[in-house]
């Protein structure tokens, strides 16, 4: 525990970063923490992959901070991801709002945010880039890359993308490929975000809305709480309580789900990015690891290091069984040594990975070990 | 088959409606429709109820229309609710848009609606206005009440609220108490709604909406397309397919089942009121057969009619789950025989019991043989 001794710091590129998309980003920034200390050899490096609004900042706490960092449960010394081993790396992903190049980044050589002439950027991208940072850091070699959601499709992509860089693969609760499904969930998201006049089809007061919010992206976000969670867990949190001044036959009562969905939602413009929100929704929603090859079984067939994947039931976002197909697809190419599923019971759904860390971190512990 | 003779005819009030919540309505109007022939003894009515967005249009075409009743399939000479057997009744659900006074219907004495003033409903409220309709039709005793969904709820209600008046009650697709998971989808659907300026508080042109829309009841309803459905019918309805002039790098380029909840979404608010959409996800929200009982078991230690109880395999609204409970609370207190648990296999999620009637048709048939 005690002092992570958080270090962050900010990586500039000043080549082109050539996109899926055919665009290119040029310059291009990351920024990211580290904790724990890179050894001689430079081969005790971790990658942490955030999720969707997560951020470089996994663990520790900044000075006066209330709330640690977002995985902050499972690292750190003697934690599963043990500091005192491992040097931990965790970037922010590109087209998000932390301080990596995004849509609300300046659009060298102007000074003005890119806004909606950012370019589509793809889970693929963003690991391309981290890829970048690792060689800026002279590391060619990490011990294990590790992520859930959106961070275990990136997990995923560096098994694929670069089959020689990490002895272990941990995905939670990710798919290969978003099904229509979550898609919708994030249509939703997308919609009400550019519906409302507010977001002023992308030019909004960048610092205003970050005081008054996005009622929109608020909406949006409403919807992506619903996917986080599950039937179950929402009768355990919420149950039929009834909350508020308003009664129950006032049109405007609210049930206590009803006001955790506006207060999760309310604050969420003012802490994420509305363009970036739709930035890396878009990158979660064309996310399709076997794109570019013939079959995900043909994606699967580059990997070299070991898989192991975590599915979590009741997950309604990315469904077990999609991670699961990631397991079956590698033993029918025979590499099913290579590749472990683990199924975690869980009634927290798609953010057990988050919130339930306790029912996974001896299996993580145990992997890293 | 053939002609169904559809009778529409509207059934006006001018006594007071005494709602649950302590507010009345007066005058009220009810529209419904029926098929087939009233017997002289006056006990072969089959009272059929719609679900959230239905109407008291079940069956049948009217002259130059493509499109049959939503339980067309079902409803007919020789169909499982057979018309030369039945005389078949569909009423329009208080609330709702169609005829039946709800929140676009004139505030009487003032030949304004409603609009915000409207009273809420609740599902027992609708179904003690159906009650008084029977009445006026000289019905004491029918075969059988039906519904799915809402309309479940509503045959719920009927046979804890009016014991003595159905034979049969087939309840699909349907809960006892709407869960928090069911509510979270009804906020997004509330708060799209509400939040668009052109809702204008409720007192948008009526018919101008009819034309344009709008759009923030279209996300509303985008939200509801999720709930109806599921990720297995999702896979198979749409897959990952692109489509549009727009590529898969464009921000917003669209997957097809982007598209059908654009389409879908955005026709919604031009065949059914805004106004009657908070009000009736409203009368959702709230609906609970226990209040006013000291719980489950004792609402329906009422229950006289035989409980015939439909839940659906991966139905992620009212999950199958919720109206098993239905059943164990009468085996619970001793009424196992008049409570039947039917288990309907379909990858169609909520949406099976309107889209998926071949599923359980046969079943029904046997019921009201």
């Amino acid at each position: 525990m005690g002092d992570l001794n958080i270090k962050t710091k900010t990586a500039s590129f000043k080549n082109a970063l050539y996109l899926e998309s055919g665009r290119i980003l040029e310059p291009f920034e990351i920024v990211y923490e580290t904790y724990g200390t890179l050894n001689e050899a430079k081969d005790n490096a971790i990658v942490v992959c955030h999720a969707l609004s997560g951020s470089h900042h996994a663990a520790g706490r900044y000075e006066n901070d209330k709330k640690a960092g977002w995985w902050d449960a499972l690292i750190g010394g003697g934690k599963p991801i043990d500091t005192d081993r491992f040097f931990v790396i965790c970037a922010n992903a590109i087209g998000s709002c932390y301080g990596s190049t995004g849509p609300i980044s300046p659009a060298y050589p102007s000074l003005e945010p890119y806004r909606l002439k950012f370019p589509v950027v793809t889970v693929k991208d963003m690991v391309k880039a981290e890829r970048l940072l690792l060689d800026r850091l002279g590391i060619n070699a990490v011990f294990a890359v590790i992520g859930g959601s959106m961070g275990g499709m990136r997990a995923l992509h560096f098994a694929v993308d670069y089959p020689a860089l990490a002895k272990r693969t941990i995905v939670m609760a990710a798919t290969h490929a978003t099904s229509p499904w979550a898609i919708a969930f994030n249509k939703i998201a997308m919609e009400a975000t550019i519906s409302d006049p507010a977001f002023e089809n992308g030019a909004y007061d960048i610092e205003a809305l970050k005081e008054r919010g996005l009622k929109g992206a608020a909406i949006g976000r409403m919807a992506g709480h619903i996917s986080f969670l599950s039937p179950e867990s929402m009768n355990r949190k919420f149950g039929r309580d009834f909350v508020g001044a308003e009664g129950l036959f006032d049109l405007f009562g609210r049930f206590q789900v009803e006001r955790y969905l506006d207060y999760n939602g309310g604050s969420f413009p003012k802490w994420f990015d509305p363009l970036s929100f739709l930035y890396i929704l878009k990158a979660i929603n064309i996310y399709d690891i076997s794109r570019g090859y013939d079959s995900l079984e043909s994606a699967l067939a580059r990997v070299k290091s070991h898989l192991h994947l975590f599915g979590f039931e009741r997950d309604l976002l990315f469904l077990p069984r999609e991670t699961q197909e990631i397991d079956a697809a590698m033993k029918k190419i025979g590499k099913g040594e290579l590749s472990d599923y683990y199924h975690i019971e869980s009634d927290y759904g798609h953010d057990s990975f988050l919130v339930e860390t306790n029912k996974f971190a001896d299996i993580l512990a145990d992997i890293l070990r």
